[in-house]
C-alpha cells in the first residue's frame, strides 16, 4: 500500500484505509496544539487563495444540479460563494481561539504511595462523518476534527462532488504542510463507500451522520459503530393553565416559523384544558397570520375549526404545519411528550413554579425549557463556540454537542512495582487521596 | 395490562413491559435519595431475613447443576452461602454511603439576562442487564440501578434460576415497600427474552452484558441499543530495554496468575530485543515455577525453548498460558498493541521516562500503565466505591466504570419569554457568563 492510495482511493477499500488511519490516530492525537492550530491557519489561507478554483468547481456542480431539476431551496445550500467562504474562514479563526480540548486532567488520585492514577482527555480516534450536500460542511467538520486531534473519513453529498473535491485537496495539502500526519483525513467520494464505512467496526470509532431523518435512521440501523446524532426532532411546547398567553403565542411563533426545517422547531403544541377555550382561538389566529396550518385532536376541533390529526399521528412536519392537542394537566403533557416525542427539546410556558419544576424533572428530553423558544437548542446559542451536532442519544453526549463530544479519556497509572496480590493478601492497603 | 404482568411476565412481551418501564423511568429518576437509600436498606434487611429461603433455592440450583455435570469451578460461582450474602449486604451498605449521583450541576451559564442554562446529571433511564450465573450479581446490579435512579430489566444465567427468582422476589418487595415505583425492576426469566430485550430500541436506553466473550460479542452484534462492556481483554506488558527486570518478573507473575480468568490479566508479553537474551530465560524460568506455559514468536524461540504461536495468533487465553514476542523498540510494541490488542489495559516496565511517556501517549487503550500490574484496572482499585463494569468503548464511559456510567445529563433552560428571532435579527445579543 503506498501512501497515495489513502487520498486517491483506487483499488484500496475504505476498510484498509480505515485500518491504516486507526494506527496513525495516536500520532494525530499527540500532534501539538501549535501544529493543529497552524494547520487550521493554513487551511484558512489555502481556502482564500484557492477561492477561484473552488467557485469554478462549484459552478460545475450548480450547472449539473440545475440540469437535474434540483429545487431552488436545495440549490441555495449547494451554492458556495464569497459570503459562505468568509463565514467558513471566520469559523476556522474562532476555532483556533478555543482552548485545547486534549490533555485535560479530570481525575488525579493517589491509590497508594507511589501509585498515581490520572484520567486525561484525548481524541476519540477515527471519526466517519457523512454529511449533506453543503460545501461549507466539509470545511467545518474537517476543522473540528483537526482541532480535536481526531482523524476523519469525510463523505459529502454527491450534489457538491466537484466543490468538495477541490476543497478537500486544499485542506489536505495544508494539513500535510503543517506537519500533521497525511493519513489524518480521507475523502470518500463514491456512494458505495458509505456502506463500506459502516462496516469498519473496530477501526472507525464513531459515525456522525447529518442529513434527512430517513438517511440518519438508515445509518443507525446499518452499523455496529456508535452513531452520534439525531434522526427525528419532534419538539413540543406545552401551554400550561398558568401561562402568560401572549408570551406563549410569541414563543410558539418563533419556535415554529423562525426556521421551519430545523430539528429544534416545534411540531406539537399541547394546551391545558382549562385555558383551551380562551387560548386556542388566539393560537389559530396567530398561526394563520404567519401562514401556519394547524391540525388538532378531537377536543381541539370542538373549539377551533382545524383539520383532524390523521393516521400519521403527531409527526415531524418540518414545514408550516403543527399538531395541537388538549391535555388535562402537566402530567398528561409529559406522558404525551415522553411517548410521542423524540427526546430532543421540549418547553413549558407557565408562571407556576411547581408546574415548571414538575415538567422539567419528568420530561425525558435532552433539553427541557421554561418560557423560551425550543430553537435555542444549539451549540452556538449554548455558548460552546463550536458545534459538532445535536444528539438525542443519552450515552456519551446529549443535546447540542461541542468539541467535547469528539473527545474521550484514558486512565494513566504510574507505579513503582506494585502488584495486586499484595493488596488482595492485605500486605498493602489502598490509600486513596485525590491530588 | 395489570401491574402484576410486569413482574410475572405472562402473556406480555418484554417490549410491552419495557415501554411501560420507560414511561415510569422519569418517576424513578425523581425518587428522593432518601427513598432510594431506604430501598437499599430494606433490600439488605430482606436478604438477611430471607437467607434460608435463598439458600434452599440455591441448593436446588446446585443439585440440578451437579446432575448436569457442571464443572467444579463453575459450581463455586453458582453457590450462594453466608459468605456471599455478607459480601452482598456489605456492598449495599457501602453503596448507601456514596453521594447521590443525581442532580449534580455540571454547567450553569447565563446566555442572556433572564435566560439561564443548567446542565444537570440524571439517570440514563431503562437499563437491560444480562449477567452470568452468579447469584450475587443480581443483588449488585439491582442495587447499583436503584442508587442511580435507573429502571432495570434483569436477566440472569439459567443455572441460578431458582436462586435468582427468590432473590428478585425479596428485592422487588423491598423496593415497593420503600415507595419506589414497582415498575422500576423487571426480571426476565426465559432465554428467549434476551432476543426480545435486544429488540427494545427506543424503550431500553442501554444494555450491559456480562459473561463470555462470545456472549458479549453476540449481544453487541444483535442490537441497535447502545452496549456498555467489553468482549475481549487482551492485555500486554512491554518489558523495555531500560526495565528493572526483577520488577518486570514480579509484575508479569501478578498480572498473569493472580486471577487468570480476569479480563485485565496479561496475555501477551513484549520484550525489547536488546534485553531478550538476558530476560527471556529468566521469564521462562519464573513462569515455569508458577505453572505458566509460554508460546513465542520465532525470535523468542531462538532464545528459549517454547512452543510457537500458532495460527490463532495473539489471543486471550484466560488460563496459565501467555504469548511472548520480541520487538525492536517502544514504537513496535505500541503498534503491536494497537493492532492486536483489545484497547483494555497495557503496561510498560521501564526506568526510562521518555520511553514511558511515548508508550503512554501512543497506546490507544482505556488504561496505560507504567511499572505496575494490569490487574489494577478495576473500579474498586480506582477508588470508585462501586463498579458497574469495564468498558472498552471510547464513547460514554471508558475503562472501569463507576456509578457515573449509569448517568446522563439534561439541559434545563429557564427563560422569561426569549425568542431566537430577536438574536438572529440583532435585536438582542447573547451575554454568555458562567454562574
Amino acid at each position: 500500500m503506498n501512501s497515495n492510495s489513502l487520498s486517491k482511493g483506487t483499488i484500496m477499500s475504505i476498510r484498509d484505509d480505515a485500518r491504516k488511519m486507526k494506527l496513525k490516530a495516536p500520532y494525530m492525537a499527540n500532534a501539538s496544539i501549535e501544529d493543529r492550530n497552524k494547520a487550521l491557519r493554513m487551511i484558512s489561507e489555502a481556502l482564500k487563495a484557492g477561492a477561484d478554483k473552488i467557485f469554478a468547481a462549484n459552478a460545475e456542480d450548480m450547472a449539473e444540479a440545475e440540469k437535474n431539476g434540483v429545487p431552488g431551496a436545495v440549490l441555495k445550500r449547494l451554492k458556495f460563494d464569497e459570503g459562505k467562504l468568509k463565514a467558513s474562514t471566520d469559523g476556522i479563526e474562532s476555532l483556533i481561539g478555543i482552548e485545547d480540548p486534549i490533555g485535560r486532567i479530570t481525575l488525579h488520585r493517589q491509590l497508594d504511595e507511589g501509585l498515581v492514577l490520572t484520567r486525561i482527555s484525548c481524541p476519540i480516534g477515527v471519526i466517519g462523518v457523512i454529511f449533506e450536500a453543503r460545501p461549507d460542511a466539509m470545511i467545518q467538520i474537517a476543522s473540528l476534527c483537526i482541532k480535536s486531534g481526531n482523524c476523519a473519513i469525510l463523505k459529502g453529498g454527491k450534489e457538491t462532488k466537484q466543490t468538495n473535491k477541490e476543497i478537500f485537496a486544499l485542506i489536505h495539502e495544508a494539513v500535510k504542510s503543517a506537519g500533521l500526519p497525511e493519513e489524518c483525513l480521507y475523502q470518500a467520494t463514491s456512494h458505495s463507500e458509505i456502506d463500506e464505512l459502516l462496516d469498519c467496526y473496530g477501526d472507525v470509532d464513531l459515525i456522525i451522520p447529518r442529513g434527512s431523518n430517513t438517511f440518519v435512521r438508515y445509518i443507525m440501523d446499518n452499523t455496529r459503530i456508535p452513531v452520534m446524532g439525531h434522526a427525528d426532532g419532534i419538539c413540543h411546547i406545552y401551554v400550561d393553565k398558568a401561562a402568560d398567553q401572549d408570551m406563549a403565542l410569541k414563543i410558539i411563533t418563533d419556535a415554529k416559523i423562525q426556521y421551519t426545517a430545523a430539528c429544534n422547531a416545534v411540531e406539537t403544541i399541547l394546551v391545558h384544558k382549562d385555558i383551551a377555550d380562551e387560548f386556542l382561538p388566539k393560537l389559530n389566529d396567530s398561526m394563520g397570520k404567519v401562514g401556519v396550518t394547524l391540525k388538532g385532536d378531537s377536543a381541539t376541533r370542538e373549539i377551533i375549526p382545524v383539520e383532524a390529526i390523521g393516521e400519521e399521528g403527531y409527526i415531524e412536519y418540518l414545514s408550516l404545519m403543527a399538531s395541537v392537542k388538549v391535555v388535562d394537566d402537566v402530567v398528561e403533557a409529559v406522558t404525551h411528550i415522553n411517548s410521542h416525542g423524540s427526546h430532543h427539546t421540549d418547553a413549558i410556558i407557565t408562571e407556576d413554579d411547581t408546574a415548571a419544576s414538575q415538567f422539567m424533572q419528568l420530561t425525558d428530553s435532552a433539553g427541557v425549557y421554561r418560557n423560551c423558544s425550543t430553537r435555542f437548542a444549539d451549540g452556538f446559542r449554548y455558548g460552546f463556540g463550536a458545534e459538532v451536532g445535536i444528539s438525542t442519544s443519552k450515552l456519551h453526549a446529549r443535546g447540542p454537542v461541542g468539541l467535547d463530544g469528539l473527545m474521550t479519556y484514558k486512565y494513566m497509572l504510574n507505579g513503582s512495582g506494585q502488584i495486586v496480590d499484595d493488596y488482595a493478601k492485605g500486605v498493602r492497603e489502598f490509600r486513596f487521596r485525590d491530588l
